[in-house]
């Protein structure tokens, strides 16, 4: 069993993304029995999404879990859907969008097909705080969870996807006095035990 | 060097206290060439003081490190300072104040003489997320911080003290949504690193 | 032009409820040429959506405005989307749902089709704090917007809704320390900017 | 009887401080039978502290109650103590300092001398949302109050001071999704009622 697994590069204000060193460190790494292909997506509306599937088709995983930061948030939150819109800041190549459909014509939604519950109840079981979020946001991380999402319905895959999102790292927080974070090794540890329940 | 290192019981409606576990984790271990003697105190306005002043007097310590959890921050924050002032919720013998002072006469504050600065910038520089607080609120974590001040100055003392409160650790944030949070080991990697710098 | 406008009872450990006082105090109103009709809705999940669909007949509206309180947020939220789930706490009547579909077969989602933007737009310009909401929930509020969608698309109606949450008013903010609050009379203000905008 | 009511300035990247529009409004008001002299200080570690004494000069009041915006609460607090402390932020002239005492030799603290719990507890009467603080920071609010305290002590006044923060007015949050705010008319009546308990 393989999984595509990826994180996204730096964005905003914020130098560093916790989730391009975790799918760097996972890339390649068994986890259970399972290969996982760690990649890092650009913070791009343009190039994201065409990027994701380009791996989709080239690893031909049996589930694809992508992976985000979502600075202010305290615990590991699987994301129940995705929304057709892209709204909000600027992406890293100046890309800027105001409630504008990711997929014009495509359904005002998509629910995760990844074990949302069995990830959540299983983190907690091992003393890591989560649980399930009902909004990815309209950034690029809803695209990408989106547009995995239309993939697969379009080629009647019939492999799970979703999105996950992190908190910040310590790293991020030293100097942003509000903003709660994790150690690396935390979030490794749960990115694993994430990859088990697959 | 002597240190004496004291942490809380659980309180209110929290059944743990991570503070409690660094302390008997921590308790006569050597920490950059100082034996550190960590002590439990109950969350009792009316014996928590008397317990601590009985410690400071058994063990002659050379500084007084006081730890304590606030349920709530995502950082390690010290205490710039201690007021004389007991109030707000039960503690866990049913004792309850407004607006009463510690110490009948004694002076509105004391600053922490711990080298604040000096820790909250190694911890910094080694990522992990501290600043300064300028309130320990008004519970026994205040209290106790106030008292070893007050007992220092009475005695002449030559020696630091001063408290630093904690995040919760990831066993309490499981169940409770608005929570912050670190793992354990986190906490126990910034107190050693904290006891380096007294 | 009529408008039916929703709030509802109190629920959960609140004794009141802001929509409740809103919808009651707006009920026959004249707004902008507009008259409306303010109905209060139970926080029940088997009888709430029977109840809003039961007034969209009987007043035959040109717009459906739902209210409900969202304890916690600090603006007002029109919300972009409903979602087919229900989930979370008990309501009123001890219903309780985990990851539940509202319609079996329905659509994942539901976009809003009143003017969100424009009433964000307007509220702002009037002095009043609000932004687009991605998420209205799992529960009661989410779960009666997603039936008036539905319910206008089974029908072919060609008419607006949507649902927008305000914040907490004042009284139950006093015994709540972290609760962020209004004034009734903001919440009144603001809503007539937002029928204006219908 | 007189009281003197102080606001500030704008500073920091807020463009209006809702305190200086309070006491050029209540100035010279009559507010249960007292009259209100109302003025702004400016937000000035070197000039803030004369210009309030040179007004206790100048007015002679019977209590001086100084306001200040907290951008960030939800709510109306009254400050418990005042620090002997100067750190933090740039103020309006560029002065800026870390653990640096305002008074060479001053006590550590001062708490408050007006009636905070009164205050509170007839805010809350009046659907206010209202607790007391424990810190007033280390910015100029709390500059001021301990110099307004000091210079009572140094004078051997018999008159009560302290300090009053106040939650941002909407015109703040408007463009600040974070920000929880109030109507400057809730701050108003808020204000009057806090001088009626003097």
């Amino acid at each position: 069993m393989n999984i595509l697994l990826t994180g996204f590069e730096p964005f905003s204000e914020l130098d560093s993304n916790p989730t391009e060193h975790i799918v760097k460190t996972i890339n390649e790494e068994a986890v259970a029995g399972k290969t996982i292909f760690g990649k890092v997506l650009p913070v791009d509306f343009q190039l994201a999404g065409a990027m994701l599937t380009d791996y989709m088709k080239e690893y031909n995983p049996d589930a694809v879990v992508l992976l985000g930061l979502a600075a202010g948030r305290n615990r590991i939150t699987p994301e129940r859907i995705a929304i057709n819109c892209m709204d909000g800041d600027q992406d890293n190549e100046g890309n800027q969008y105001t409630d504008k459909k990711i997929i014009a014509g495509g359904p005002d939604a998509y629910f995760s097909t990844l074990p949302i519950r069995k990830i959540t109840q299983s983190l907690q079981h091992h003393s890591i705080p989560s649980s399930i979020s009902n909004t990815a946001g309209t950034y690029v991380c809803n695209q990408v969870m989106y547009q995995a999402a239309h993939f697969i319905k379009l080629h009647k895959l019939e492999i799970p996807s979703g999105f996950i999102h992190m908190p910040a790292h310590h790293d991020l927080a030293v100097s942003r006095p509000s903003l709660p974070s994790w150690s690396l090794d935390d979030l490794l540890k749960a990115t694993r035990i994430i990859l088990e329940e697959i």
